[in-house]
């Protein structure tokens, strides 16, 4: 996927999932902290499965779409062996919420399982590349292994609040980093992209980087900040009301 | 052993292992659900003294086997360490079924100890080859050393299921990829064996590595289906059974 | 900030921090030896209060203090993203003091994620550079992740003795290697620095680097027998005090 | 320390910790089995006490010999060091079984780092040499920085029959490898050494140091099994005595 799309569509799906995960884990932890249980709430088990559900199909579409493509090669295949690992963490999703018992963690294993499948491919994607090119796909393998790492440790600790803000902010990063190649290597405005051979373009790129990743902690900041005013806002109305009620 | 069966019985040997505990570890897991101690039974103490005695007995002929070949070399002589450290892993494997006492976790240690050794020999076996040839051989790595590694933090998280699925399919993951190195090489129906310098290929085995895994991944998965129709078919026909009796 | 002063200044103010340190954990240490819940007391809580808000102020004046440099260039702003992801860690320490509820282990991880960000800019730092240069450089790399790595581990190991000296003594051998590079590159006695092409250089500040790390084990240590001797004073001291009071 | 003796000593020191060890630990170990508590008991503590002497004694001595050498250079230093990262950690070894209070752990602490300080100083150590040289100093940073993961783990899972296992065998592999650096780089027998350029030496050093490996598990093996026999035995010896006894 050699142009601007084939970048910026999984830029989007990434930067999708981190952003509905910005909300999800705030006010899980939040509802939590009121003593309310979430994870046995209905509407709660429904996103769970529509998430897993969401994985399977966008991947589908995504292997299914590299079929139409003319010219099918080796980078067609590669692409669909990493979607591939995504719909088997799908479907382990959804096994996951029906009753069969399968032991906990499993989700969050395939989940780093078809990270680290993504990661190792990436690795020996941009070999003989020009050196800006070979430099921004290995600064997403920090995003990639770094979200593999920290899905592999919530095998063991799971539920836990920072592991679950670093794998939000693992997928942000990623999702914003894929349209930033994009915008580098394939201008969607045209031309010829960024000089690959100058030092200082490298350097500008690195700290780039950074502030991807202080730009996806400033985002589930801000998102954790609205959540906590509606949800703490929401207990104070529904403490009045019962102070009035118990007045009147 | 530069030939096909040189790289064939090693991979026959690891599929097998791994096989046999993609069938072992979901009965396991499910009898366990099903609250019974599984690892109290007599039917399966015996198992695991089978697959000590199994260990020790292949390894020892594999040994032995290389002093049968005419011109004994240094490669002999790493491939007799390599079974010697599985030789030791499978007496402990013995001893640990005995009532001495030995600090319970001394055999996924030296599980991890003989893949450490395995991998470090591993390591330096390919220098000096070429391009392609060295890329496989160091892909294996991967399997090595994602095994030795889970072997070492089972001694400290004991029968956890899903550390228990990573080392089956870790194992899986060598031995077919064992085979895979035989008929890159050295293919069984003579030829020169594949282009080493095509960087094409590299890619492409690249790409079949993610796939052996995926397919280890599946054959699990496919197993533990089986193993759980079969347990809660079980169940389900002595629980009908009993209500028969009672009524009776 | 090629200069003397662009190395003294941090170097100064990562001393500063670690020797802070280095008194106040073993106060804590030693306090809650005797049964006393140090960190419920007031005036702990306000030197973590004034902690946080040191690290904000500090970091800001040093994100100013960039703007007034003449020629603004890549470098400047890459110390700005460095001091951006301190504030951020500045800030968070701060808000977790308030009866918010936000997640314990919150400011470790914050200043984990600092320490990533400024090792990562740090890593490509020094790139095209002369050989003895990139290697003091690459030493710091130790002090840094070091830091950000026992950080991490806090998030789920808080209060841990051993990690808060290890921490405590990343700080003050990244304070005092930043000096080091300072007198090394650029003497503040003017002069040319040190051959950057001796190899008996490189090896001697290796050694120093050691030194460097042993000396700050020993001021921790010097420390925490200056505050064992108060600790235990005061008690005997009370103790005494309380027995002549019941005398009379 | 550029003849066979300057490898010798360090190897037969560590040889002797590593022996002394495994004997200490399966004494501990099966001790504790018969719900002894051997860590209370007053010659146990003496003899931990005595370690710590011995290491402190050793190691300035080592510190004092290199004083006398006539020229005095770099190596000599950083062989100073090496001794005095060890000096602190002997005297916190013996600190820590006074009434002081030190935080539990503190010992393996700083046991990895004087690990950890000596396995940095060694990677830095033989750059600039010859092949065969390099590649047997760099085998010896699996076993100094294998002990120094080691004992920083022991620090959180104290007294874990596994680690202390782990850490004996360390010590033995570090120990017998420098002897077998002093064979091969300085035959005490005269004569140049090993030809530095020959690939197959490289090769068969490399399968040595897993026989080193394998040799020091073996003799863990061999003394616990002569002290399970000789605990055991006392034991029932002293059984058949209280029922000896009972009878009359």
């Amino acid at each position: 996927m050699k142009n601007f799309e084939g970048h910026a569509l999984p830029g989007c799906y990434f930067l999708a999932v981190g952003v509905l995960w910005s909300v999800k884990y705030p006010i899980k932890y939040l509802m939590q902290r009121e003593n309310e249980n979430i994870s046995k709430n209905k509407w709660y088990q429904y996103l769970e499965l529509l998430e897993g559900m969401g994985k399977v199909i966008t991947t589908l579409v995504g292997i299914l779409a590299g079929q139409f493509i003319p010219e099918v090669d080796l980078l067609t295949w590669t692409h669909g062996t990493m979607y591939f690992a995504y719909v088997l963490n799908g479907l382990v999703d959804i096994l996951i919420s029906l009753p069969l018992g399968l032991p906990p963690g499993l989700d969050r294993f395939m989940l780093s399982q078809a990270l680290f499948v993504e990661g190792f491919l990436f690795y020996f994607h941009a070999h003989h590349r020009p050196a800006l090119d070979q430099h921004i796909h290995s600064l997403m393998l920090i995003a990639i292994f770094g979200g593999a790492l920290c899905s592999l440790l919530e095998v063991f600790m799971r539920d836990h609040p920072i592991l679950e803000l670093l794998r939000t902010t693992m997928f942000l990063l990623q999702g914003s980093w894929f349209l930033q190649i994009g915008f580098v290597l394939y201008p969607p405005w045209g031309g010829p992209g960024w000089d690959q051979t100058d030092h200082e373009n490298i350097m500008f790129l690195t700290m780039c980087f950074s502030w991807h990743y202080i730009g996806a902690l400033l985002l589930f900041i801000i998102n954790y900040t609205i959540v906590y005013w509606y949800v703490v806002g929401l207990k104070n109305m529904q403490k009045s009301h019962i102070n009035l009620s118990s007045l009147t």
